[in-house]
């Protein structure tokens, strides 16, 4: 992989924690990076930054280990936004979290790149729409929003607007699969996207019970941490109910249905629609049923080397 | 742990894979069990199937490598309930999950058992006041609930009763610690307990973005597995977003409390409250805030070390 990148260069525009974390994975990849922030001083600060994070990442043995200073080489701090998106094949902005300084962050983005270049942001919430509509080269625009840590999870939320063009995504997908990392694409844009969905759910449901004094936040933090979270730390929730009833998603839905309505006090609660509606056609494809012990047996061996390494880090 | 548990019984009711895995955990701790069954032949069957348990468990590392034969020679079959709660220190019942099997099961179970004994259910939401409140020992009565797969997630739900008496509560997550497992103490009843609530509102969010058609299910499934529940497999929800901001609790429910009312279109969605009324409080007693850079530091080396040992076992 790094070879294939060795000459490549990319721009990253925002030196913040998460630019910082960018320039880890692709330097990690064999990239060349363009560091760019208007803030005075911001680009040195990120330098050093990135130099003790890829230090941090040799000793775990998680990146390849170069000398750092090849890695310091191949990072670059530009003076403009322009001298940063010279020559790089794509741009990453991180930054701040505010619809008018995103606005006119990605118009003076895209004033300053080539043509056909993707440009990126790692907004965690709002929509390409929202900020690039007016933007001429809007096309090229969406979003590649990592998870915090962002230099240690795979997952990166890709969100192109309804005009970011389909080759566009399809590139951004090629280039983050390049630095080893795991792109989830979104169909349509919505606020928060589908990770803080998924996490503001389960979050809202944690308050609801420590606000109703059922277990304490301790408690609640357990079921997850020794209960639910090690499953999820292979397998997403459908895979999940998939392999939790005999008979696959279908047999989960048709048991368990009721009892979330009844448990969330919401009769509408319709998971059989969504499951006719193309869910089960999905998962039945992704799991061959006629090989559902092999799927059973996976998990179970991957769940008990999972607590046997739990053990043998916790010591 | 196994030593001091040499001499002591418990007592099995119901030997489906619920009564097989706790077989399995009670066994690897060094405990007898009696198993009973009212379906003919199916305590026999159960006795195949944890021995298979047993073999793949000591294959894997995870339990004492002691000889097969001496786990079986602890492995009671038992002819009657008394038969089987004679001698027990516990009895955890894993019947049907019907209202009214369950209720008079624990009838039977609780005539056949000396005073004081715990009773407890292995039942996934149905609360101990609705099944056990007519019963003369009710006062032993409980929820002990395990997770799917139970002979390998540790995590076990402990639920009382208004009526449980707290000594048993006690006892029970003592016993619970005994076979290796981390008791979830609720403070109070609610359909579905914790676990099953913070599933199903995971679960909720998954179905709605299926529907919405926002992402393919393997790439909603894909958000956690290669995202969020990296973290979740050894922090919980709310030590996670205690390390996602750098004012900890507090100040990650200032940035995004207003995000997540708009995200779910929940304006009542009321976190600050919560906070004020214990939370904060107790995040900031299981979390010295003079150790915020040591507590990021170990996430960040638990992630590494996760994602290599999931690298090394994919391989």
């Amino acid at each position: 992989m790094a070879d294939k990148n060795k000459k490549k260069k990319v721009a990253l525009i925002g030196c913040g924690l998460i630019g910082q974390s960018w320039a880890v994975s692709f330097l990690s990849a064999g990239f060349s990076v363009s560091l760019f922030d208007p803030t005075e001083g911001a680009t040195e600060t990120a330098k050093e930054k990135i130099k003790s994070k890829l230090k941090d990442l040799q000793n775990l043995g998680l990146i390849p280990n170069n000398s750092i200073s090849d890695y310091l080489e191949k990072t670059h701090l530009a003076q403009s936004l322009s001298e940063a998106t010279q020559d790089s094949i794509y741009i990453q902005e991180s930054g701040p979290e505010n619809l008018e300084i995103k606005k006119k962050l990605t118009h003076e983005i895209d004033k300053a790149t080539p043509t056909n270049i993707p440009i990126a942001s790692s907004t965690s919430g709002i929509p390409t729409s929202f900020y690039a509509n007016d933007v001429l080269g809007k096309h090229r625009c969406l979003v590649a929003h990592p998870i915090n840590p962002p230099h240690l999870i795979p997952a990166v939320e890709v969100v192109p607007a309804p005009f970011t063009k389909g080759a566009v995504t399809q590139r951004v997908k090629e280039i983050i699969r390049s630095i080893n990392k795991v792109p989830i694409e979104l169909t349509k844009e919505i606020p928060g996207f589908v990770v803080n969905r998924l996490q503001g759910a389960l979050l809202a449901e944690a308050f609801e019970l420590k606000k109703e004094g059922i277990a304490s936040a301790k408690d609640i933090d357990t079921a997850i941490s020794h209960g639910l979270g090690l499953r999820w730390s292979f397998m997403g929730p459908f895979q999940t109910i998939h392999l939790n009833a005999p008979e696959g998603i279908s047999g989960y839905v048709e048991r368990y249905e009721q009892m979330y309505q009844e448990m969330f006090n919401n009769p509408s609660l319709d998971w059989s629609s969504v499951l006719e509606n193309g869910l089960k056609e999905e998962i039945l494809n992704l799991f061959d049923e006629t090989k559902r012990e092999n799927f059973e047996k996976q998990r179970d061996d991957k769940l008990a080397k999972l607590i046997l390494h739990k053990r043998s880090s916790s010591r």
